[in-house]
């Protein structure tokens, strides 16, 4: 075998006249009697190479007997095409190769699906034959983006004197988070490592030991029902620094994501981006992650609400809930009656009683519930900011549900409506963030980001009492309306993480129990430290502009968490079993 | 909180006559009456601050109530120091920062051990309180050796178009190879994934997607027993390309390693680096890993057994076994009788039923067994290439065990004899290495490297009847006598790998079982390929110039796989168990 001079795809004019060997695989191939043109493809693309007994009787007679997906060695001449013969759609478009030989280095059956364009098959086939679908230009460019993107990554870091420094998977199973994978020890028999979830004790450790700024780029495991952007195992960027305030870290983070975005897809971001507060987020656009390319913003009602005549209003703001709307400017005509009822239908889904909606049209308010307004009609018109041909919709409920059908509803307009310029990519930080949410099933609070999230100095002295009136240095970047990452300055004495595990409900037992070594180590000296974990995956979707991340994962697992291509998970010999002291109780 | 202007340890004359700020951890303080001497110590080194009611009153209040590893950020002024107070033995020993604010950011107990100086307490108080033994000069060096290594290899591999591609950490269990670590399924009830012991496979896949050069630094798994350079996890620089030559791949991985060299120890180490065969090495060194940094080589005594006088070797050659020896130059004196008896014993470790020895004097052979030798001693002395006041060993035995037992013997008199120039990296290519060996245990053949290592085309025909005659197209990469790497070509077509499978002892059916996606995939197309894999952990090890790859890790187990910082593996609840349907049969 002789040595490529250069990959199929990045062959150029500067190469005519030459004699190269390319290596790849068999794209197309047509024969058109004495002369066959294959397009051989292969990482960097895709290079024609002309078969004909002039050149080579011999490659001629081989080529003959080649089909799709063969891999080859060519040898030839680069030559100019003839004008009429260029191929605008592949980048070598103006030259082709004048096969001298040609070597079979593996034959191919018919693959199961094509190797180009828009698939229609399934993505359990695609899965199954994962190293097929891979050949695609789409994969291989959303793998080359995510290799762009980690390597943008690790070079910003390095060069802000941030230490690599890996952590440990088998690790100790702890409450408080999702469900652990756990994973049986044959040592100590009964007793279980867990898979991280984060990496975020170890990293924090790090700082009690001096590192002072360390990242590493993880794999972090959830064992949770899965969804578009959940798998199983994912990619974290893990942060840490000593000694940073908030708003150095946050600025650490955003030259690095600008960074990224100039080095990935040449764009360039303006920075500092937006901050936005927690509440401010919330009340504008129903999401802690919200999607700031378009408006459409939630209006508060509330004090129109207090003294509305239509009862529904008026009832839900006595019972102490919230009344906010929004307004889909020039799209009255765009809804049917039956559109209305399927919105009303979506509002459902995220927990609200109903949704009432109105259209503006010249002479006023129009709609079932419009002849509720009957003073107070002019006063809404006004505050909704609304003219003829508006369309308004509202929700009265319990703050949490208000905020999720409405954040939900402007979504869906935005998709809609095609309000979204796809083009852009909109980074916002939103900040101060409460430190805990009441969980009602668990009748306990629960942390909003983790245990280790330190709270606002000035808040500190309510932790006790009024836990829900504390806020956290906590801080989430967020791109299109996806949460991408979250970071927190996070407590570095004994004295505050104590308080914070007790308004979390757990005994001086259990603290101790599960969490003692992070107490101790506060008393050894512990620097004042905080940092930021982003999802590598999520990220690189949205570089890739795709919406699941199982298609910048070269090998993920389907919506079962299970591998079609290696058919795991899979049964385990009883030997196994036997070595870890393990039964499967359902076979007992 | 003010904004550090630079590390304690990088300050230097430059900044003297300026304000700074420095964070950092109280390595030492010594109170004169009214002058404080703090040594404030961050990752980088330890900057002297001096407090004195001069610069400071409020500091010097506050200097004095100070302990060891609070955390101190100061500020104050670089002044020289007077000559006769210079440090030599800090980097920043010609300055002192005259304090003229102090903060504690934090307070600290007395540590468990001192972090300064060479440590005299138990491995298991260090890891119990690793945050503390990781602020030891030794070990923060040790990380940065390992941030250093990995910095360099990713962009060496970077630079060559290499794609960091990561593959998943919950696989399928397959036989051959190690004890898996194994996860159970909630969602498959009874089924388990098992945690890689080499992406091995997805690599190849990768390869036959048309990644062509493929890299990743990647964690890996094996439930062994543990010893000094073994731990339940360990991490890989795990390459992988099509196309290339065994020699290619060796040119690309020796030239990462002289720049690894280059980059974290500033030597220049000369490439091509020596390669050697796999049978020359075990004939030369006892060992298919030889430290070549001495000589001290085995010698064939095979000849000489035939016919010798002395009726143990010639009966070990009669029945098919092996003679040779060593001889140790000039130090028959070093050794007393009761030396040569700990000696015996300790090639009775590695299996010899013996060891004979002699010493060479200026009248002939003496020891016990010189007494046999009657005619053919000279010839001995010829052979051995003796003189007087050589020590000469010989193991006659089955050649496994000569071997095994003169390749240790021979390491132990480097160690004993200081043979071993310790400043030197004798990195060597062991190359051409059998296919499979022989279990006796198992009755079979197993692989030598894995059942994807390519034989060599000439021998393919003998892989069904002779398949101990079968070399691979196999090479480790060995340094000071460390395997820190092995690769290989790999199989690329069903018809190989199906006989490689055969002659493991694979039935059709439980191949197609275990492995057939990997079959089904040489079906459509796939190129030639190869690869390696480098233990990262113990390269770094030896840059460190450690001995154990626990001092290059963060946070490693113990000897039972047992991390006592956080206590893991641990209990996990009855709930967790029943979701999972596992049952502890010790608990039944």
């Amino acid at each position: 075998m002789e040595r490529r001079t250069e990959y199929c795809g990045l062959l150029t004019e500067a190469s005519v006249g030459q004699t190269v060997v390319a290596n790849g695989w068999v794209n197309k191939r047509r024969d058109l009697g004495g002369l066959i043109f294959i397009h051989l493809r292969d990482r960097e693309g895709i290079v024609q190479v002309v078969f004909n007994t002039e050149f080579s009787e011999e490659a001629f007679r081989i080529a003959e007997t080649i089909r799709g997906e063969y891999v080859l060695q060519v040898k030839g001449k680069v030559v100019l095409r003839e004008a009429n013969q260029i191929n605008p759609n592949i980048g070598t478009g103006t030259i082709e190769i004048e096969a001298e030989s040609v070597e079979i280095l593996a034959k191919a059956k018919t693959p199961p699906f094509y190797i180009e364009g828009d698939l229609n098959v399934s993505d359990e086939l695609r899965m199954k034959y994962r190293y097929i679908d891979l050949r695609r230009d789409k994969m291989m460019n959303n793998m080359k983006i995510r290799h762009q993107t980690t390597r943008t990554v690790r070079n910003y870091l390095d060069d802000l004197n941030f230490m690599d420094i890996e952590t440990p998977y088998l690790t100790k199973s702890t409450p408080e988070g999702a469900r652990d994978y756990i994973v049986p020890s044959r040592v100590h028999q009964g007793e279980f490592y867990a898979l991280p979830q984060s990496p975020q004790l170890f990293k924090q450790m790090l700082m009690g030991a001096g590192f002072d700024r360390y990242y590493q780029i993880v794999r972090c495991f959830r064992d949770e029902d899965l969804r578009g952007d959940r798998q199983p195992e994912f990619t974290q960027v893990d942060i840490e620094t000593s000694f940073l305030s908030a708003e150095e870290i946050q600025k650490i983070t955003e030259n690095m994501l600008q960074k990224v975005m100039k080095d990935v897809l040449g764009k360039d971001i303006p920075a500092p981006f937006p901050r936005i507060s927690y509440d401010e987020a919330m009340n504008r656009f129903g999401s802690d992650k919200p999607d700031t390319r378009f408006a459409l913003e939630l209006i508060d009602m509330n004090e129109f609400a207090k003294t509305s005549s239509f009862n529904v209003f008026k009832a839900t703001s006595e019972n102490g809930g919230q009344v906010r709307g929004l307004n889909v400017k020039g799209k009255a005509d765009a809804y049917s009656r039956k559109d209305m009822d399927n919105l009303i239908e979506y509002a459902k889904q995220y927990g609200a009683k109903g949704m009432a909606w109105m259209k503006v049209e010249e002479d006023g308010l129009k709609g079932a519930v419009a002849k509720f307004f009957t003073e107070d009609s002019e006063e809404l018109i006004r505050l909704m900011d609304a003219e003829p041909g508006d369309l308004l919709v509202f929700v009265a409920d319990k703050k949490e549900i208000v905020y999720q059908a409405l954040g939900e509803l402007r979504l869906k307009f935005g998709r809609d409506l095609d309000l979204i310029d796809k083009s852009q990519f909109a980074f916002v930080w939103v900040v101060d963030w409460p430190l805990l949410e009441y969980d009602a099933d668990a009748k306990r609070y629960t942390a909003m980001h983790h245990p280790f999230t330190r709270p606002n100095d000035e808040d500190l002295a309510k932790l006790a009492d009024h836990p829900e009136d504390v806020y956290a240095q906590a801080y989430d970047i967020v791109l299109n309306g996806y949460e991408i990452g979250g970071g927190s300055l996070r407590i570095y004495t004994r004295e505050v993480q104590e308080q914070m595990f007790a308004a979390l409900g757990f005994s001086k037992e259990d603290a101790e129990e599960e969490f003692g070594f992070l107490l101790d180590a506060f008393d050894y000296g512990f620097p004042p430290h905080g940092g930021i974990a982003l999802g590598l995956d999520r990220l690189v979707m949205l570089l890739a502009g795709e919406s699941n991340i199982r298609e910048v994962i070269a090998f993920p697992k389907n919506g079962k968490a299970f591998d079609p291509m290696t058919n795991a998970p899979s049964e385990v010999s009883a030997a196994q079993l036997k070595e870890l002291s393990l039964r499967i109780a359902s076979l007992d």
